[in-house]
């Protein structure tokens, strides 16, 4: 991308909630993207963002947004590319109308995750797997494109487990994660139920987890993408914690490594060579923390400005193989983050200009 | 036990602390033990216990305990049973000195839980093991005895373990906990580290576990104790909660029940059939939750006044066989309420007159 | 009240919010009162209380309420007296009605605090006060009666104050509370707005303390109020507890007198002598703190089964003349147990009755 | 200072800490200063800074610390200027060493606050108070010179009232504050006394601020300062925040404005013209929050990256004149930040070459 490309008008759908607040956030300053266009429900549209949102990010809210009059989620907003937030029954009713109609959409949404001509991206993890697109357009005749971003959670886990299948063969995972409120949206769990507490139990959580993993993993066959075959297992807490999700990973493996080359690869993980670099992509998606008690999610949640994922206590499994525990920025690298940084990928490989 | 017996003098040893506050909580009005001495460390010996200790417990602090003068922990206090919430290096010294000049030692320490003359108990799982004690005389010469408690994370598991095993017999445990911050002692944790926050490590926590659970699941052969034979993984965390640890389990079975076997035996659990009954021995070990999000540690913790476990979301696992969450009170069952019932249990089996 | 008197049916309006269960649980098991009604919103009516209710008391939901059937909020409830836990504005509807047909209305609501024929009482305060029901028998027509009890930061200022008043005859108070998030109800806030925070503000709340606390304080002539004339002002802040509301006090005297003479006045506070004695009414209202650092609502919002206020740090103002600390359990003495209060009062004074 | 003007070196006492620990964050990439030495108690001396420090900053440790071999607290340091962040008693031995042999001392102990020679600044509120090191110079017979900053809470107090006493001349102020956890440095309190918990006393606390409040606001007549005459009572309570400092004023005036007169002033402020502007000093001061549930620390501590001080809730008070709420980072601003800005103050009017 040049150095004095204009930038491209981007519009966030569902832009008054917290992953929605994020998106604003994060495409504030963004050397790539301006926002043009902001929507929501219909008790938002007409007023402005300021107006129509409480804001909860711990920096203010961005002038640029401020005072936009915030929009019905219709597709007639003067953007190229749409990030949405939208809740999953929404999205699955104007995510299409979008990208029939020329929008490049990056959704962060669960509604079409699962389908099979429907990118699930993690640049760093599966990039090829944007060929897809070329069936979806065969198969949906849209003028636009459907590219989503995985789960906050299956985030984490999936960066943390790319180099290790790669290196050795992942067999068997089983992922016990302790997420963060900010997960659950805005204003999501209330005080008095999570305060002192945890809570055993997510809705449709542990099933994202073991589906969309086994996706991230998955081989690209042609245009198509056939999931890989671990078995996995997630059970997912939340707890009284702000942001970041740690996750607690067992993994059998087909080969069987020492602790120390199991260290080697998550330290030598660069995910492949993307030109050009994309601008919110951390040059070393995982930190390896060596301290025994990271990593954190107060302490390692804002690594790469949240988009690096911690790893650590790399150590055997008296059961399966080695055991780690992960830690990622939910509503960054796992949800808002992730989206925008497929959309600097669809960018970056000339998705806007196809 | 007849009702007229006169109650038995007991002592706590380590009484300041946070386990020795639930213990002085407990025994107030015990309707088989008073308190009798109490003992802490050299700063507090000659103070009262009002003056010397900063009483974290939700109830006041209780009369027959506020004006006792703290003793030094030596064996000459008027007691016939001893408690012991001594830290383990500390208890490693005192308690043999206690068990040798004729006490009934309860400890909740880690020091001699591992030995093989050493009975490590929770009634309703392994009141059989008792019978080790015959080996200890023989072994150590003492005139007392000493019998421990598990670590607290290890009785939530234990308890929760008990009846599948003995239904379906266990072959792989993986064990991922959300511990509460009292579990550290006081005054522990500090708040800047711990709010907002998860720590995924607590030191020596994963190998307790990972040794007591297959102890007291083992077999007693004469006067001595086989531990079981299943693979165990457990994984600690560190979580923002006060009381009550929460634990993921996914187990391997021997034979493979249904999901409504499995809640059948969880129902159906009750223990040993102990005679006369135990006071603090709830007549039920089990609380099976029937909602999808429960256990939680504020909502389950003080369950048959802390002395019951709590289990919920038994599911299939896709890697091993069964998935389900257990929740404990760390520091009354899984602490002084276990040690107080297993000194329960030693008098009315008539340990104290032998 | 004779021992053997037949329990009184009591129903409980507004039943499944965070008053409305405190209410069911301390009505469990009462020894003047049986819960013979629940009543709420019309989404729980038809409904068994356990089904419609997300029970967040510590202790387990009462059996006699579980499954008894929601009602509607009308008056045809099988009780003598009702509780009301509702909104203001529902209660403004609905109490008049309840009141008119014949049942005592016992109010924790702000809907008719502020009438002249209401009476506003905490029992140790301005019993007397319930003369006004005559005034009200006579203006409004009603077969039975409606009596208010405060808000709930006003009930602990007004505990704290009446003693102080009495003797040295307030002037001036300026009073700045610290407020438990269960005082917003339940969902109430969410953990993303409280958790880590102040919120400097509470909508009519302060308004509330400045207006009622004059009342309560205030003089019975005949069957007329007539209102305290001292000067009030009330800063209202939502802090991150669960439960219990302090308050920092600055006040001016009439007379001047030395702190050892104010403590003594708030460790002499009685109350009236009420004949037959209260069953909720503590022997002593106030608990005087020693300790420098108390009260604490943690440590002390339970004193008294959560109807004793903790008073502490009474010392001398470099402005007004003294400063103390006032500690009250806000949805018990505050809320649920205050209104219970009134109705013991109500049944020992004969009201049900005449 | 111009612009090539190399860095100066400067050292940080007590660096450790949590108030050391934000100088360094801080003096990270300060535009006028470099971090040339760290110093701290015996156990840390001899290790790198890295090692002897349980970071607690939110940003990474910054590479030019990290290295750095911490020194003990000795007036043998290769720097120019020595921030203090020394507990009390230390800074009390151990500034006057420092000051003596010719380092500019920037204090941000209590220790020499109070003293008649020793400037207490805050640069918005009293630069000019500088002027007092001439006495300090001719008292003590130092080469170099000791300045300090003051408490936390009495920062955000001083600069709120400021520009209300310059308009309208303070009277009386009642003042209480709900103080963060970090404000007791690390460890500081227990996780377990704090949590679901308001501790409404903090040794020392409300002295400083009523003490300290009246020195910064006082006249400097020749070398000599005169402290404000106003009466002002605190009272200081510890809520479960990590950081920023939330004080509820009420305030009476010698002239009686209106709530608008008010907000005029506290928009207008900007503090006295200094030359050359100081990198730490915000535009603005005062942010006067529109909101009306504003400041609260989360959502304002950061302003102004900490340095500016938040207002709102400016109101009647039905007692003394006005009413409002300030919000300070109780770290930046309110310790490390302002002892910084100090520094830069000295700098910039050329104290250090004198």
């Amino acid at each position: 991308m040049e150095a004095k490309r204009e930038k491209v008008p981007v519009a966030v759908l569902g832009a008054t909630g917290a992953v929605g607040q994020r998106f604003v956030q994060l495409l504030s300053d963004h050397p790539w993207f301006r926002i043009s266009a902001l929507a929501a429900s219909e008790q938002s549209a007409g007023k402005t963002y300021k107006e129509s949102c409480a804001w909860l990010m711990s920096t203010p809210l961005p002038d640029e947004a401020a005072e936009l009059v915030v929009r019905p989620a219709e597709p007639d907003l003067e953007a190229k590319i749409v990030f949405s937030a939208l809740p999953a029954e929404l999205a699955q009713k104007v995510e299409p109308d979008f990208a029939a109609t020329g929008y490049l959409v990056c959704s962060n949404s669960s509604a079409y995750r699962m389908e099979p001509d429907v990118p699930l991206i993690i640049p760093e993890v599966n990039a090829e797997h944007l060929r897809m697109l070329e069936k979806q357009k065969k198969s949906r005749g849209w003028e636009g494109g459907l590219v989503t971003s995985p789960n906050c959670t299956t985030t984490g886990v999936a960066l943390a487990m790319k180099p290790i299948d790669d290196a050795f063969g992942i067999r068997k995972v089983i992922a016990v994660s302790m997420q963060a409120v900010s997960g659950a949206g805005y204003p999501g769990l209330p005080y008095l139920d999570i305060q002192d507490n945890v809570i055993p139990f997510i809705a449709g959580e542990e099933e994202k987890i073991e589906q969309e993993s086994r996706l991230l993993l998955g081989k690209i066959r042609g245009d198509s993408r056939v999931a890989a075959d671990f078995q996995i297992s997630a059970q997912s807490n939340r707890v009284p914690v702000s942001n970041g999700h740690t996750v607690c990973l067992s993994i059998e493996l087909g080969r069987k490594p020492s602790i120390d080359e199991v260290l080697e690869q998550l330290h030598a993980f660069r995910g492949p060579v993307i030109e050009p670099a994309l601008p919110s992509m951390p040059a070393v998606p995982l930190v390896v923390a060596e301290e025994p008690d990271r990593p954190q999610p107060r302490r390692d949640r804002d690594a790469g400005d949240g988009m690096q994922v911690t790893v650590g206590r790399v150590r055997a499994c008296p059961v399966l193989d080695i055991r780690l525990v992960a830690c990622v920025h939910n509503t960054v690298r796992g949800a808002a983050g992730g989206a925008i940084l497929n959309a600097e990928l669809l960018v970056g490989q000339g998705y806007l200009d196809s």
